[in-house]
C-alpha cells in the first residue's frame, strides 16, 4: 500500500475541484449498473471526473479532483482523482465508478492510501480539505448562482481550487464553513446548471485566461 | 405510432444540435452495460443528450438533438430528442442510452416513428439534416478549432444550428458537404474538446446572449 502525506499532495499548484457528495456510498459495495440509485447519485461525481478530466483525445494533467463523500456507511471519505497519474480511466460513467468502487473497498485512515494509479482515499470531511488548501495559500472559489460573474476574473489560473455542490446543493453549515475560509462567490451565468456542467465553463475559462485569450 | 411530418419538425425555432456518429450501432441489440464498446462509443451520444438537455433539476425546454448515427448493421439513422416534450430521462448515461436502444427497436421510415415521448427515430443522412435545415432559413454553425471565437457572435439565439462529430472528429467529405451549406466555422476556446464539453459551452453562450449577459 502506498501512503501519501499531506505535503506532497497539496503544495502542487493545480487546478483543483472538491465535490460535495451528501448521498454518494462510502462502501465498495455498489452495482456499476445503477449508479444513480444503489450507490447515492455516484453517476454524479463520475460525470464530475469526466468534466475535469478530459480533453479531445488527452486527458488534462494539471487538475485534481476531491471527491467527498458523506453518505453511508462510514460518511466523511475523500476520494482524489490526481490527472496527472491517473490510469485506467476512460470518459464512460461505468469506468469512473468503477474507480471510485476501487478506491471504497481499501481502508480509509488519516493519511491517504492509493487504490489505482493517480486514485486516493483517506477519511476527512469539508473542514479537512479547506483548511488543507486554506493553510497552503491556496485561493479558493465557490460556486453559487449570486456570485460574481467568472468572465470578471481575468486573472483565474491553476492556484484556484473550486468548491461545488451535488444535486443538493450545499447546506448552511457547509455554506458558512466555506465564507468562513475566505471563499470568494463566483457565478457562471444566467441559469443554474449542474455540477459536472460547472466544471466545464470553469476549465474552459482557466484555459482562455492561460492561453491570454480570456474574451 | 406516432408519425411526424418534416414540417412540424423543422419549423420550430429551437436550438438544435446535430451529432455526427460514425460508429453508433444502428440496432437496438446492444446492452447498456457496455456503451462504449458494443454499442460503437454510444456513450459519446449519451453524454451529449444530457449536455444538451439538463438544467440543475431541469430540463431545457427549447432544445432539440439530431443523434446521426452512422453505424453497422444499417448506417443512416437520426434519432431526434425534441426536449419540449421528452420524458423518461434521467441525467446518466445508462437512461439515454435506454431511450437511444427503444428508438433503435422501431423500423426507420422516411417519416419519423415515435418511440418514447419526445423521442423519434428516421432513416436520413447528414445531407438530409442539412438540407432541411438549410430550406428552413435556419443558421448552420459548425464547431472546429480553426473557427471564429464563439464570444465574438452575441447574437447566438435559438435560431442556430450547431453541426458537431464525435470522437472521430467530422471526415473531410462531411466537411465539404457542411460547407457547401454555407455553415459558419466557429471555436470554443483554446483546446479541443468532446463534443459534449462543447454543448455546455454553446448552451452558456446562448444562455447569456438571451439573458443580455454576454461578456
Amino acid at each position: 500500500m502506498v501512503i501519501i502525506k499531506k505535503q506532497d499532495r497539496i503544495l502542487k499548484k493545480m487546478r483543483d475541484f472538491v465535490i460535495i457528495a451528501h448521498k454518494a456510498l462510502t462502501t465498495g459495495d455498489f452495482s456499476l449498473n445503477d449508479l444513480p440509485g444503489s450507490a447515492g447519485r455516484m453517476d454524479i461525481l463520475c460525470r464530475c471526473i469526466n468534466s475535469c478530466l478530459f480533453l479531445s483525445h488527452d486527458l488534462r494533467r494539471d487538475v485534481q479532483v476531491h471527491l467527498l463523500l458523506l453518505g453511508d456507511p462510514e460518511p466523511g471519505k475523500i476520494i482524489r482523482f490526481d490527472s496527472e497519474h491517473v490510469r485506467y480511466l476512460n470518459p464512460d460513467e461505468r469506468s469512473a465508478g468503477s474507480l471510485i468502487k476501487k478506491a471504497l473497498q481499501k481502508t480509509a485512515g488519516e493519511y491517504e492510501a492509493r487504490s489505482t494509479p493517480g486514485v486516493f482515499i483517506r477519511s476527512g470531511n469539508l473542514g479537512t480539505l479547506l483548511n488543507e488548501f486554506k493553510d497552503a495559500g491556496r485561493r479558493l472559489i465557490y460556486l453559487h448562482e449570486d456570485g460574481e460573474d467568472i468572465r470578471e476574473l481575468s486573472d483565474l489560473t491553476n492556484n484556484a481550487v473550486f468548491i461545488l455542490g451535488d444535486h443538493m446543493g450545499v447546506t448552511e453549515e457547509e455554506e458558512q464553513l466555506i465564507k468562513e475560509h475566505e471563499a470568494k462567490t463566483i457565478s457562471l451565468g444566467p441559469i443554474p446548471l449542474h455540477a459536472d456542467h460547472c466544471i466545464i465553463l470553469i476549465n474552459n475559462e482557466i484555459d482562455r485566461n492561460l492561453s491570454g485569450r480570456s474574451q
